[in-house]
């Protein structure tokens, strides 16, 4: 997608040579306008799946899921990266490692809205070594829900999830795959 | 909003005297097709007011302000629930106790996303104790920006939040005003 490639490349920063920064419109400050666009293009690359439900994970991939939602037309799950006082005994646990936070916590979806009559497209900001989408694919197994994909803002390519998801027969959907990136050289896409 | 009134005494429960679950279309699974009702009600009482930045907090407030943001064209910003690797230092830092989940935690913004050029309306899906509110209105002053007021989901009228931040001099406007609630007598809104 060369317009979101073009805005990394515009507002984006690398920190080191794997923290890329894009707090100033994807998950700190957001561009709806952006979104929007990114709403129509994971449409375009699955609008002939059938799905019915979009799944992420709180707090980052909640804006996107809910703007793509308008395009395909369905409601939105967000997973819980903890238990609260506020859900039910009744959910799917899964238990996922943040490389970020540097933390592993429990990951939960109430079991009254997920079920094997979904068709589920998962959303999420960045894919890097894959644990969160891992997490979230495991509480569509467990549902007994139909995986149509998963789509992805800003992939790191040059990290381990992305292939390793693919190999394993899930469709993974990125807009902007990034090959490398350096303080001293920015972002390279692949392709 | 009477739309809304009618969704929360359709799919709400309540537990207790105080738990109004509306997990099935709020906070959970979430119904962006309402959410684009609430987007449309928030701009009718905003409209005039020059808003250039909504302001939220993770995490079952960022659907609803994205979703508003595309009547009001402007970006959203979300408040953090505390430091991550990712944040850069220069954060404006309040102090928020959370009643549903019996703590208290940081909350913060970049500087970045929020200054004396904003004029800014906060977003949140609950008001009950107004301990959020008053966090991400002290996040506001901190920047010097001018507060429009506040666009609030579902008050808890029966709880002081609201009223104490009215009698300051903060718009809040509220689209369901719950006046009591119980397990056996469902909920009686105000008016």
């Amino acid at each position: 997608m060369e317009l979101l490639k073009e805005r990394i490349r515009r507002d984006g920063t690398v920190k080191g040579n794997d923290v890329l920064k894009v707090d100033s419109f994807l998950n700190h400050q957001m561009d709806i306008a952006l979104f929007e666009e990114i709403g129509r293009e994971f449409l375009r690359r699955f609008a002939d799946c059938g799905v019915n439900k979009i799944l992420t994970i709180e707090a980052s991939g909640i804006g996107i899921a809910c703007v793509t939602a308008q395009s395909f037309h369905c409601p939105v799950v967000f997973a819980k990266k903890s238990q609260t006082r506020n859900i039910d005994g009744g959910v799917y646990v899964t238990r996922v490692e943040s490389f970020t936070h540097g933390k592993v916590y429990d990951v939960i979806v109430s079991k009254k809205f997920l079920g094997p009559e979904d068709n589920v497209l998962i959303i999420d900001d960045f894919l890097a070594n894959g644990a969160a989408l891992e997490g979230l694919i495991d509480l569509v197994n467990q549902a007994g829900a139909r995986l149509a994909g998963a789509g992805i803002v800003i992939e790191k390519a040059f990290q381990p999830g992305g292939e390793r998801l693919r190999s394993k027969g899930v469709r993974v959907e990125s807009l902007a795959r990034v090959a490398s990136m350096s303080e001293k050289d920015g972002v390279r896409f692949v392709d």
